[in-house]
């Protein structure tokens, strides 16, 4: 019985992720595959290991993409580092901290949540304080947070983990290839994150970096770590050295993966890193100029990738993406949890985070809004990001 | 810096895997992707979740990929369903079934092995006669083990499981797609492969079967998973019902995936299965000719996918495989474990399985045999797999 032909809708990946695919990507992906213990595998994909590393701002040579979704990146760092019976402090103010602290649980640990309102960063003194308390094994916290739109600044955590002996892991899930990270600057021993977002490839890998410190630790460590698919000492023997059988490396993706890394390097990794920050800018802009407030509060502590706006009073927010998606294809996210219903997730990442996305999103935008009860000035948005963009001009975008 | 253009060498994947690719799954690689909420997304995963039940032949609702690579499939059976403290029985006359042993002692179950020389299979006797003795709550065995060659009856492991009230977990990663597995109608509760082998799609997803009662058993579980990323509570959640956020979903492989099995089902399964079964037997045949001896004795214990062939006395099997692939780009595996040297593994899978395939690998692995020291009858192989495909006229290939 034939099935119907595949003929996916044209969307405008405007939402948290996955992002919008770069076309050289989806070509990569059409190449012909090779065996996944060929030379040329690995080959290219110690190229694309060389770039990774660049981005995440580290001379880790364990930096690699893990075969899974970033969520699995999440849990090898966790399964690998957080030991049964050892101390897991987690700084647990949006969805994927709670979500490291599961899974540490998971691991038999005794996690210690540093709970704050979701969409608050934590101050230098207190996470320092915290820590220096509670004198963990690990600690953990996301540096772009997804569910809120927070950058956490890593350099207090880290330095505090550091003081107590505790190895550091950072979930970099939203910054990756968008904004800096200054993994071995800031002192995080292990991060993770994925392919799409900040980097616009599909989904389905997990590029994550181990500082040797902590593989040091990991090769000390006598417990047996549960997982077998994300055991990170099985994974350094096929990555690396005699390259011996462990799983069937999923070639097309690690692929598109190298592609979108070589599209970040032919555009410059710090131009790449400013043209996010650049749309960021003029997005906030225009979210002011139409009467919308940002949930992050402090301007210092805002993603340049994900960007959060408070829902208007009134305005039903699924009504407001549904009318996007309908009329233009456009998909930006909604909150969840306790900010459920108070906000907007939007997105500006990687090939989308350009003056020509942003100008197209904001009327659109404007006339979600307005068709759901929320009239801001008419072309404000637009005006302001224009504004914004020319304030701005002489800056590489 | 710029990196190096992506061009990969072209292969011929005649190894245990992974199998060449459908030019129409490369195709659909290159589609534009939705988000992993879309309804798009679940609609075509839908589809396709219906090949992969008339596939493994069974009418289980749960039937499913997951967003890893076949091993993460095998992960995600055992650590769902062999929980801590259970007694988990496993056929381990092979490195599939080998790992499966791992796996469930990582999860801290009492594993108890049958161990028998690497390609032999088990007789209904001596499986059933295990079974009844040691009781288990789970039993695990590989229903096509790529290691050896060996394809395993499941129906008498399969009867004494169910005698013994024990739940029963297939790896059926080098049958799905290309031979009979008959869930249903065997007793197999729970099975796991991957993407690519029978299927023709690359590497990285991994399609899973549960039986409605292996998920009763599921929700009465009171010990929690260590894992997350391969919760199959958290799974069910988000591909069926309330499709509840859980990771973002490895959409272009999905894609892959679903266009690998459109192109099943415009070929029909039977005929397939068939297409397989024929190739096989010329190969077999051809390999009679050359004076080579296959590793597997009795014939119905033979995979259709996946010949392992004896590697002829002072052969050194890794010059037949280095000539073959640096002559003409093809790629044959060989043996590990104990059998390190012994065997090529010789896979006819997917698109590769055909008769000019086979017609083109046959005076291939002639030669290399041959400039390693084997000389076998010129011409004998491709006449008697000839032959084997006249005898077989009518039957449709």
């Amino acid at each position: 019985m034939a099935i119907s032909q595949l003929s996916p809708p044209q969307r405008f990946l405007f939402g948290p992720g996955p992002s919008q695919v770069d076309p050289r990507v989806y070509a990569a992906m059409a190449k012909p595959i090779v065996g996944h213990l060929d030379p040329y595998f690995f080959q290219i994909n110690m190229e694309a290991r060389e770039v990774l590393k660049r981005l995440y701002g580290t001379a880790n040579d364990f930096t690699l993409a893990i075969s899974a979704t970033g969520s699995g990146g999440m849990e090898t760092c966790i399964a690998n580092f957080v030991e049964p019976g050892s101390k897991f402090v987690v700084f647990t103010s949006g969805y994927f901290a709670d979500r490291m602290a599961e899974m540490g649980h998971r691991q038999g640990a005794t996690v210690v949540r540093f709970d704050k309102a979701w969409g608050e960063a934590y101050t230098d003194a207190e996470a320092r304080e915290f820590i220096l308390r509670e004198r963990p094994q690990v600690v953990g916290f996301v540096h772009a947070e997804t569910s809120t739109g927070i950058h956490q600044r890593p350099s207090a955590i880290c330095a505090a983990a550091r003081e107590v002996g505790a190895l550091v892991i950072a979930d970099c899930v939203t910054s990756l290839g968008a904004m800096p990270i200054e993994l071995d600057k800031n002192g995080i021993d292990i991060a993770y994150s994925c392919s799409q977002k900040g980097l616009s490839c599909p989904p389905g890998l997990s590029p994550i970096t181990v500082s040797p410190r902590a593989m040091e630790w990991l090769k000390s460590r006598t417990s047996q770590a549960a997982t077998w698919y994300f055991d990170l000492k099985l994974l350094a023997e096929y990555f690396d050295g005699a390259h011996r059988y462990h799983h069937t490396a999923p070639i097309s993706m690690f692929y598109a993966l190298r592609e979108a890394l070589s599209t970040i390097e032919d555009e410059g990794i710090a131009q790449r890193f400013e043209r996010h920050r650049i749309n960021h800018l003029a997005f906030v802009a225009a979210m002011d100029a139409m009467g919308l407030e940002m949930n992050v509060a402090n301007a210092a502590d805002r993603l340049w990738t994900l960007n959060t706006v408070k829902v208007p009073a009134g305005v039903d927010d699924l009504k407001v993406r549904q009318y996007l998606m309908a009329k233009y294809g456009i998909e930006i996210g909604g909150g969840f949890g306790p900010l459920a219903g108070k906000i907007f997730r939007i997105g500006l990442m990687g090939v989308l985070s350009t003056e020509p996305d942003v100008l197209f999103l904001l009327p659109a935008l404007e006339e979600a809004l307005r068709e759901n009860g929320y009239a801001a000035p008419a072309g404000a948005g637009v005006a302001a990001a224009r504004a914004m963009y020319a304030s701005l001009v002489g800056v590489s975008v």
